[in-house]
Order: structure tokens, then sequence, then C-alpha cells
């Protein structure tokens, strides 16, 4: 499988070794001992990950995958198939949510075509990594090819291998791709076995009729194509998006090249939850941004063994609440790399009561 | 009473008649509806707030009020008293958690000396508005005279009204004081009638037996000052904090001036709470930053009637969390001032489903 399965044997656990001395550091800073809280937890994370003492996350890709779903044949979403090209326009001029929030935080916006179902004219940003115009309709077989879905996981890999060579620092991922709750309600389903009622919500806003229709077509999606839940790229190529796949090659090769990828929320989680069953040593390369409204992200936040960082209502995905827990992160470098310690300051440290 | 009374009554409720308007507004921006979540409620907060359709919250400030407590003499701290002196220091140099939080999200620290038992040499960067030397073992009677509280609130409400005539739009609220979290949980109890056993935490980390005595401590200073919860004054004055009184002020000076005013956690809500019950209409101004760990700070939350923006496990105070939650803030009006409509970026919205 090439570049796959280089990237899965790469991959190591994160090395928790040097942890204890991680702490300490934080301990000598002017504040009461783990006061700062989840900001000490993602200094101390971003340490480990990387491997260094002194981490560098000034620069920081937010990788945004656009594809389309045949699913959408089955009226699952309130907004037309067509808008996923359209947004890719939209968010190549830079007035996308996504494009708000990544300018807010300092991090690159990489624009990626997996499978949008439209031919784009050359456009300045644009990657082409196009594997299919779409995926089939999975309410009634296969979404792709098992090997367009390895072709999917490293055309993700193969873009973020790009930007950790170029010293990237922090990576996170988005999608784009009108109706993709739908699959990625349907992998959330298969791989933690919670019912599809119980991880299945509302997408962008659709009424209740078109919420009945969207479960029973994900049941029916999966009874149809019978993925088998031990075998990740089978449920990737049966009820998964191209756009899913290349999020999975993202976390892949933050995990291989020993960079923290923040992963955005539900859709980004269903990819997130395609890389860890691939590898799960993947898992600790992992920054959950935010808890998602939707039904379902809590369940694979469990499966993943990551707590969000952000609980903001947010909804719209595209790596928006990403970019939001990127700053977050990169606040908590900032305290291990910034902040004075107690001798530096002339400050006393805590009294023995 | 001057100034104090000038200010509550120069304070009107937020006008919220153009609320559905920046909703409306929000609604044609290339997203599905609400999806932003809260921070598409910050736009339009600051929006209602300021009463701008384009407020403006680039200039940002936060003030940290540092101030002694006499009840430190009864062991209610983990540290000694000196190092409240000795952290002002700290802030000036810039090596504190609120100088490096607020570099990250572009504020600027506004250190005052409003009560700190200490003469300080002339240091750039340092506002004196000292009071008094810290206050009074508030076990043994009032923390401070009703004058001198009174004054402390007005030296908030004069620096932070500096601040506005300068142009910030976006205040946060800080604090630096050994023992503070005392009178914090004091004034909880005061106001909202919760006990003070369910309102007092373990501050920067005190001992078991130090939480015992701790919690008979404030129980003792409620008991000898009686202190009116229908008389806010009196409740700062009997059982309050000089660095309190001071965040009261800009919490007033920004509702008097129709600047949001972010309160950072505990100690800060107990300065917002006094700020509220002197005049309940500053409430709609103020946005709240986080969720302390300390027990109480809910208590006081539900009074002030709003919901904290994170919930990072963070206890230093200083303003730490207020400066992550200014970013969210920015972030909030970015998202009304920056990101394209669906007519101007040519995305079809929602299809009638």
């Amino acid at each position: 499988m090439g570049l796959l399965s280089d990237t899965l044997n790469a991959i190591t656990p994160v090395d928790t070794a040097r942890a204890d001395a991680i702490q300490h550091r934080l301990d000598f800073k002017t504040k009461p001992q783990g006061s700062l809280g989840r900001l000490e937890e993602l200094a101390k994370r971003v340490c480990l990950i990387t491997g260094k003492d002194d981490p560098d996350v000034n620069r920081k890709a937010v990788f945004v995958f656009a594809g389309d779903h045949g699913v959408t044949d089955e009226g699952v979403s309130a907004f037309p198939k067509a808008v996923t090209a359209q947004m890719v326009l939209n968010f190549l001029r830079g007035g996308a949510g996504v494009n708000v929030l990544a300018r807010h935080v300092g991090a690159d916006v990489v624009v990626a075509d997996i499978g949008v179902d439209h031919d784009f004219e050359p456009v300045e940003g644009l990657r082409i990594i196009k594997v299919a115009k779409g995926t089939a309709n999975m309410a009634k077989g296969p979404a792709m090819t098992r090997e367009d879905a390895v072709r999917a996981v490293e055309a993700g890999i193969g873009l973020a291998a790009e930007f950790a060579q170029r010293g990237y620092g922090l990576f996170a991922t988005g999608d784009m791709g009108i109706g993709n709750t739908t699959p990625s309600s349907a992998i959330a389903s298969v791989f933690t076995g919670v019912p599809v009622e119980l991880v299945t919500g509302y997408g962008t806003g659709i009424t209740d009729a078109s919420f009945a229709n969207k479960k029973s077509v994900i049941e029916r999606a999966i009874k149809v194509n019978n993925p088998d839940p031990k075998d990740a790229l089978d449920v990737l190529a049966k009820v998964g998006g191209l756009e899913i796949a290349g999020i999975a090659g993202v976390v892949l090769a933050g995990a291989a090249y020993k960079i923290p990828v923040v992963v955005d929320g539900f859709i980004s989680t269903a990819g997130a939850l395609v890389a860890c069953e691939l590898n799960p040593d993947a898992k600790g390369y992992i920054i959950a941004a935010h808890r998602s409204v939707e039904a379902g992200h809590l369940a694979m936040m469990n499966h993943i063994g990551q707590r969000p960082l952000l609980d903001l209502d947010m909804r719209l995905g595209e790596g928006t609440g990403a970019c939001l827990a990127m700053g977050l992160v990169d606040a908590g470098v900032k305290i291990l790399k910034e902040m004075a310690t107690f001798g530096e300051a002339g400050v006393e440290s805590e009294k023995i009561n």
C-alpha cells in the first residue's frame, strides 16, 4: 500500500517519559501549581508529542478538505450539493468562517479539492488532489472503492507531509462537503457500536421530517454495505467520504511527523476515528478542539480518549472550532516559554502549610 | 458620592431593540444559521452593548488591581502576603501569566496598586491609585471603612474611564491579592444566600486543615460584621477587598461608557457582583470569561445571569481567563465584520426543506 503503510509503520506511541520533567518546569512558573489547568496540559502535550522542550507552533495550517456525497440524492441535507464547490471558492477568496478564524489565530488555510463534483478552473491556492468527483450514494452501495479510500487517505498524508517538511508546527483539520454529517454518523455508529439513532443529528439544520429520513438512510447504508468495524478501510470505503479520508490522512501524517493535530468537530472527528482505527497510537497526537452540537460526537471522542477544549455551541465545521483551539494550544506553549519562574521574578513560592 | 453616583446614574439597560437586525446580518453570512453558536452571541452582544453596527474591539485593556488583605493573618492562603507586591513587579516586567496571555490576544495590561501593603518605587507602567495599604482583618472587624470602599470603586471607575476616553473598545478585569478568595467567598455567600461551606474553595492550593480554617474564618467575618446584603457598599466595606472594589469600578465604568467588560474568574466575579448589586443594569455589559475551579463561582454567575465562555480548569486569576475570552470576543466580532454573505460569495443559501 506504499505511503499509507509506510506512514502507519512510522507512527510510535507518544513518549511520556518527560511528562514529569515538563510539569516540573511549569511548576516553577510564577503561579500556583496547576492553576493554568488545561493550558498547562496543552503545553505538556505539545512537548511530548514533538519531543521538544521548546516546541515551535508559530506556523500553523488548517487543512480544509472538500468532497461531495452521492448520498445527498436521498435528501439528507438542507443545502444543495452545488454549495460544496461554491464554498471552495469562498475559502479561496478568504470570506468563509474558517478564513476569518484562521487569520484570527495566525494560521494558513490549505484548501484541498479531494472529491468535489465540479471541475475547478485553475485558482491560486487550491490544491487539487481529487480522487473522484464525489462518492457514490452509500444508501445503494459502497461510497467508494477500497482503492479510492486508500488513495484519498494518502492524498491527505501527502499534503500534510509537505507542510511538515516546510516546518509547520501545528496542524488542524477541517471539512466541506454538503451531506457529510451523514457518512460521519455512519462511521460513528459502526466503530463505536452506538445505534444510528443516538449518533445522528440535525446537521446544518434540517427539518424533523428530513431528520427521520436521514436516520433511515444511514441505517440502510450500513445494512446494504455491511462494513466490517475491524477493517477501518472497509468502513471508510463503504460508508465514508473523500474529505473524511483526507482528514484521516492529516491525523496519520501528524502522528508520523510528531506534529500535534487539532481535530475540529463532528466530521473531522469521524476522520480522526478512522485514523485511530488504522493505528491506535495516533490517538496521542490528537487535540480535540471543541464539543460539537452534533449527536454522536461524544461517542467518538470517548473512543479516541480525548476531551474537547471548547464548548461554544458551534456546528459549522470547516475547521472553525479547530482554529479557535489552535489559539489555545499556542497560548499553552507560550505559558511554558514566556512566563517567568519564581526565581527569575523574585517571587516567593508557596510556603509550607 | 460624586463619581460613583454619577456613574451609577449614567448606566442604562442594554438596548436589545436591534438584536433581530444583527442576527439577520449574521444569518446572511456563508454558514448555516446559528452554526457559529456563541461566537454569534458575542458578536450580537457587543453590537448591542456598544450601540454600534461595526464595533471596534481592537484596543483591549485588562485591568489588574492589586491589594492586600488583613485576613491573611488568619492563615487563609498558601502564599505569604509579600507575594502581592512581588507579583506586581512581575506584571510590570511582563513575566506573569496575564502578561503572556494579554500579549497573545493583543491586549494591554494595566497594573494598578489600589491597596498593596508596600510602598513601590516609581516604576514605569504602575498606576498608583492606592486607597490603603491593604484591608484590615475582616475576621475581627470591617475590612475597610465605607468611605474607603467608595474611594476604591471610584479609583476603578476613574482608571477605566481614562481608557474609555482613549478609545479602548474592550475591557477585562483581573486581580492580584494574596488571600483574596476569602473575601470573595464571603461576598458570594452574603449576596447569593448560599452557605459559606458551598462557596468556599481551596484558593491557590491550601491543605485540608487550612481549608477548614478558611471556612470558619469567613463565617466569623460575616458574623462579626453582619453585612447587609441590601447595601452593596456595606458588604464591600465589611467583607470585601480593595482590588475587588476596583474591579467593581471597571464593570460600572464599562456599563456607563457602553464598553463590554470581560470578567475573569472567582475574584473578578465577586467584584462584578458588587457592581451588579449597585446597579443591576450593569449585568448586561458583562461577558463571563470562564468557569473557575473555585466553588461559589457558579452561584455568583447565576446571580449575574451570565454563562461562562470557557471551562479550562483555570484558577490563577490575574485576568488570565479574561484574556483568553477577549480573544473569543474578538473572533465573534470578526465573524460579523469579515465573513462574506451568501450574495457576496455567490453561494446558494438553504433550500426549502
